[in-house]
């Protein structure tokens, strides 16, 4: 299972949020204010790990460089937590109140817990079968190019850094996805099955259409990885692969995508659209 | 050794031009006015034949749909028509003048011939090789996304039309580039050549910008495949690779890339611009 644990977050006074503005929530937990049990997640440098702590909302927007602006007292923010495995006993720890942080104070209601059932995610599929996939990077996706290497030329490669792509594939979006998938049932040496799997993805997708902005994520002072934001429509023509690649999005518009997720980086959206447009013309 | 033959090209008269306005010199070619030895490669269709003849350009920019506005008498165009393996008879077919036209009457001046042999593109290379990449398709390029499956799974998937890229990746351009590379020095049987290029293109590859565009293009009223114009810049860390990259790409800064060349389309200009931004960063 997967959940979903949806915020709404109120300052008590006038503030500036931190960069990112998820370290609002990540303090709280690691501080052992608010859910406590997610702790291991939040400290966890599995690139994988199944955790989002999105940054936080307001007017639809995530709060990234929270240094841009002043956020007035009462204002009503919104984030969530993400996360799979749970213990039962974490639910118990889902308790709003008034919160004291390094960054200021904050009123904090849980509104609802969502969740999908992963071996029921077939049902999730349908949904989108007959459409385009359309992914929204709501927050910088931070995708990291070596995953389209093959397995046998990691080693050969190791010493070079290419850093991350700033403009994605469809197979690296995938490869990214898949291997969250599997890290949250459990599978494992998949190593050659997401290489496999990025290129069938690359090979066998139709891009119909996007607005992709590379941009400089400040994470840190000292941690700017490159990442990108915007949408990106596509179609797999072959239901086989576009069901796998359907299962590991839903996954991750649950999770995120890519690097630094835990603190908000890599939030998606799958919109669903009718496909259009006449296909013979695309010879 | 490849060829460019730089054109002026003026109007007699007040006309609109065809679409795509490579039509004009392809027809000259075609009727026996100009460069008839040529007939053979304008007629092929070979996928990667070492041919490309531009649309007219004006004020820096290509008129790849001649039905948007008249252009005025006098008005100076300009193109060129590249290609390689060439009998040395064909110069003396250069030769300019007075044109009639199904589309109207045209004043040819060839200005220059450039050249470049293959075998010393080492030289070419070097300039390049301590900056980014920087490709501009000024040109919509067309990009066939099944050039990334594996060859041992193209008869598999024969049946499944992916159509073309808008969404270019380094792999498949420089997979494109390849081919055309490998047909201009007569390279045979290179299918799994090109495709682990491509896979390694991509692995290693850092993009450091781009502003792609996809679009629809306009052969024909029946044949519009969807291409991309705009630029790329990216650089590759591992010299051996980014020497061969470099090779391709010199090439098919003559001849274009992928399909349709032969009337203008995936025509591109390799810039180089000097690498910035501190490589640390990108971890």
């Amino acid at each position: 299972m997967i959940y979903r644990v949806n915020l709404t977050i109120i300052p008590l006074h006038n503030m500036i949020l931190p960069t990112p503005s998820s370290k609002v929530i990540k303090y709280l937990i690691l501080s052992g204010k608010f859910m406590p049990s997610l702790r291991h997640l939040v400290t966890s440098r599995d690139k994988y790990k199944p955790l989002l702590i999105t940054n936080l909302g307001k007017d639809g927007k995530r709060i990234t460089n929270g240094e841009r602006g002043v956020i007035n007292a009462g204002t009503q923010l919104n984030a969530f937590i993400a996360f799979s495995n749970a213990k039962s006993s974490l639910f118990s720890e889902i308790r709003g109140g008034e919160f004291m942080t390094p960054y200021g104070e904050f009123y904090i209601r849980a509104n609802n817990v969502e969740s999908i059932d992963i071996d029921r995610i077939e049902q999730k599929i349908v949904e989108y079968l007959d459409k385009n996939i359309d992914i929204t990077f709501i927050t910088p996706a931070i995708l990291s190019s070596k995953l389209l290497l093959p397995p046998s030329m990691k080693e050969k490669f190791k010493d070079i850094n290419v850093g991350f792509s700033t403009l994605p594939s469809v197979g690296l979006i995938v490869a990214h996805a898949y291997n969250l998938y599997c890290n949250v049932i459990g599978k494992k040496e998949i190593e050659n099955k997401a290489f496999k799997l990025a290129v069938l993805a690359n090979a066998l997708s139709r891009v119909i259409g996007y607005n992709l902005i590379p941009v400089t994520t400040g994470i840190s002072k000292n941690r700017k990885p490159r990442g990108v934001i915007g949408w990106i429509k596509f179609d797999i023509p072959y239901e086989k692969l576009k069901r796998r690649v359907l299962k590991y999005l839903i996954v991750a518009s649950y999770l995120g995508i890519g690097r630094s997720r835990g603190i908000g980086f890599g939030e998606i959206k799958i919109n669903s659209n009718p496909i259009y447009g006449n296909r013979k013309t695309y010879k």
